[in-house]
């Protein structure tokens, strides 16, 4: 009898653990979950006696290895740094592990030791990174099953909300996901390949100027530069292209108001801010313009970042947060970016009504017996509500689903393991297809136009 | 019988030696020079017979142990990162330490070990941080004698060369000092107070825009912020201060150039670059540009920066460097940082007959009997050329005298030392004036026109 425990039950845990809670008790598998707070899930108890709630304190090292103790898989839904801990514990306990986050350079170690012990460690398999890497590869897999040559690979996804929620908010976003990734996105140097040309995009350029992406739904989006796409490559198998970019979307006027708070340095999590009691964010923020007259506060934040010119509707964005107010400040203690993300947290909350909505697209360039092809596929979601957002469903459940593959034991692959293998995708895609995650397809003939920088 | 080992006899070592080699024969003390080459240093010991030199290699703990054994006291000349390991060393073998680099965090927690054990570990002693810190404590102990209540503190120190060397060098600089801390400086948050208000600038805006510093001489500098002023408030025992300024000098011009290569991700040090093999430097370049058309260079670098007024003279400087070249790249594998620095080393270097040139400002303001004055004291050394450097001797004269001072047991300080106290200073500074390291002192009584961003 399989044994699963499931580590991490909060807010966006809902759609993995219906789903996985459905396939234990169909399997008659025993099945744990573990987090501080588990009470919420007591309702599954009652027709499935297989299944153990735990509370428990998770940072914790021994309480881990008391939840983990007697599994076979671990799926953990902690957040990634989180995950080298996990995946510790899972070599001394001989389980394997599933997580939907990216594949960390230590994870990598451990995952050679996984390898050894013949266990997996199956990462990267959420949305993005999950859903991404399995849709692309189904479609390379196929373009180069007929003979083409993949020449250009670009992969953009949003997690964002849908329109009709976003009145009176000039970003057009709220938190549909760990407000901590989205006020760190895109920080360290992101690493692509355009048009034959290798970039390197730091990231105090990287929301700077977004390239514009065009959905199948008619809906433009702004797109920055995700990590290291370059090494993505080898991942996919893509030798000799000329271009290959991972990158992450956000609705218009969004990257370049962004761009602000990234120079000014207000996005910075590498030190405490020298906070002091009873300060305001309009302190705080001043301490970050040049110069100490900032009655003209949009040229005071002009003359800082050195660009007369700058777009006033991205100043109006900065000023909108409140961070310009006279309110206290409300943690004592906490890096530029906690403070930020503090003051987000009430600006962008999601509300109940919310609806998120999760979108992606590839572009695929190749070609076939002397001609050029683009291959379009684009994914747009929208979520139930607050509670059962798109975000929740496409990261849980293709995690669900694949944890259920390897289960079921028709997966023959061992140590780091991440989706792009067709056992894995062509179940899942599938899958996933019943759940109304389906890919929109075209084939366009002409190659599409570039995307150009605004 | 004192026994002194001293770590590393680089080029900048010299003057150190020079002094440490005669005042140690004179008080027939042991002295140990350890390094990877001490041949010449031999003339040394010709009438010097308890001078050990030690071939060694100083990152080996092993061969560190092996020197350090047996001394009261250890001179470490070595790189920065590589005290915290040295002041282990000295833990274990009841060594007493002084180096001229900042006190870093794992050092200030290992200086609480050594006060416990009753040992020194003397830190910050050479030009800045050392000669600064002597200088404006002198002045500030002396004015607070008189009743002065200090408002405001400015120092500001570079390491430069003479102008007559400086022909066809449009930076107007050249490596006097370590290449690495210069490719490097002002890489994390700076901090300071101006006029009464917090100023947190990150390194992505700590060139943007310098302050215009003057000397005595009348000659003009740039300046930018240096690390976190505000710790050195409590330091000078500074209270209630409006200004808290430490910064450093360049000529003007440098600043605006440089900021280029920062916005441009050029000199970052976190990664290894995807160095491929046979790689030019503009190609490495123009991974950081925007865009794929190159033809007008300057305009790339403007539209990439996204500040398309930026000024002629500064793109001028970044093409001098030689890094839109079609040379190759001659180092296999670095950071970003360290390709700069591999291609400035050869533009930037100093040769035989060039002169260096330190120069240091303190603008102190302070208030006695309802009046308001500004005490300027600038300093400015030539070098004699490039082996006996005007940075050799302001860095390696002040550790030497200090120590000194130390081992004829005047002074009685344990754990973490600056040298902040009179029993410091004033025989180090009174000495430094026999050697030519003299400040040029004057009071103004109006208050000096406030330092403006250009």
């Amino acid at each position: 009898m399989a044994s699963i425990a499931v580590l991490g039950a909060g807010r966006s845990a809902g759609y993995f653990i219906e789903y996985f809670v459905g396939l234990c008790r169909e399997q008659n598998w025993k099945l744990k979950i573990a987090d501080l707070n588990v009470d919420h899930l007591k309702h599954y108890q009652e027709n499935f006696p297989l299944l153990e709630l735990v509370s428990a304190e998770l940072s914790k090292e021994e309480e881990r290895e008391t939840v983990i103790s007697g599994c076979d898989w671990v799926v953990s839904l902690l957040p990634a740094f989180m995950h080298p801990d996990v995946a510790k514990n899972c070599l001394s306990a001989g389980c394997n592990l599933a997580t939907a986050s990216y594949v960390s350079d230590e994870m990598k170690v451990l995952g050679e030791q996984a390898a050894e012990k013949g266990l997996v460690f199956l990462n990267e398999c959420g949305l993005d990174p999950g859903i991404d890497h399995m849709s692309a590869m189904k479609i390379m897999d196929e373009l180069r099953t007929k003979g083409a040559t993949i020449t250009g690979f670009q992969s953009y996804c949003g997690g964002l909300i849908a329109p009709d929620y976003l009145q009176d908010n000039p970003w057009k976003y709220k938190f549909s996901w760990n407000p901590r990734n989205v006020i760190l996105a895109g920080n360290g140097t992101s690493t692509g390949l355009k048009d034959g040309t290798m970039k390197v995009i730091p990231y105090q350029r990287n929301f700077q100027f977004p390239v514009k992406i065009q959905l199948h739904t008619g809906d433009e989006y702004d797109g920055y530069m995700n990590r290291d796409s370059l090494s993505y490559q080898s991942v996919y198998n893509l030798e000799n292209l000329n271009t290959m970019i991972r990158g992450t979307l956000r609705y218009p006027g969004y990257c370049r108001a962004w761009n602000i708070f990234i120079h000014l340095g207000i996005t910075d999590n590498s030190y405490l801010y020298p906070l002091k009691a009873g300060m305001t964010y309009q302190e705080f923020f001043h301490s970050f313009l040049n110069g100490n007259d900032h009655n003209d506060i949009s040229a005071s934040i002009k003359n800082t970042l050195g660009m007369p010119e700058y777009e006033q509707e991205a100043i109006d964005k900065i000023i909108w947060t409140g961070i310009n107010s006279n309110e206290l400040i409300s943690i004592e203690e906490g890096s530029p970016a906690a403070i930020l993300q503090e003051l987000l947290e009430q600006k962008w909350k999601l509300e109940k009504e919310d609806k998120d909505l999760v979108v992606m697209q590839h572009l695929i360039n190749y070609s076939l017996n002397g001609d050029e092809f683009t291959f379009r596929s684009s994914l747009s979601i929208q979520g139930d509500g607050s509670y059962n957002t798109a975000m929740s469903k496409t990261v849980g459940l293709p995690l669900a689903m694949a944890v259920k593959q390897f289960l079921f034991k028709t997966i023959d692959l061992k140590g780091i393991v991440v989706p792009i293998y067709p056992e894995i995708y062509n179940p899942v895609l599938t899958e996933l297809e019943q759940y109304g995650i389906c890919f929109i397809e075209e084939t366009i003939s002409e190659p599409v136009s570039e995307s150009k920088p605004e």
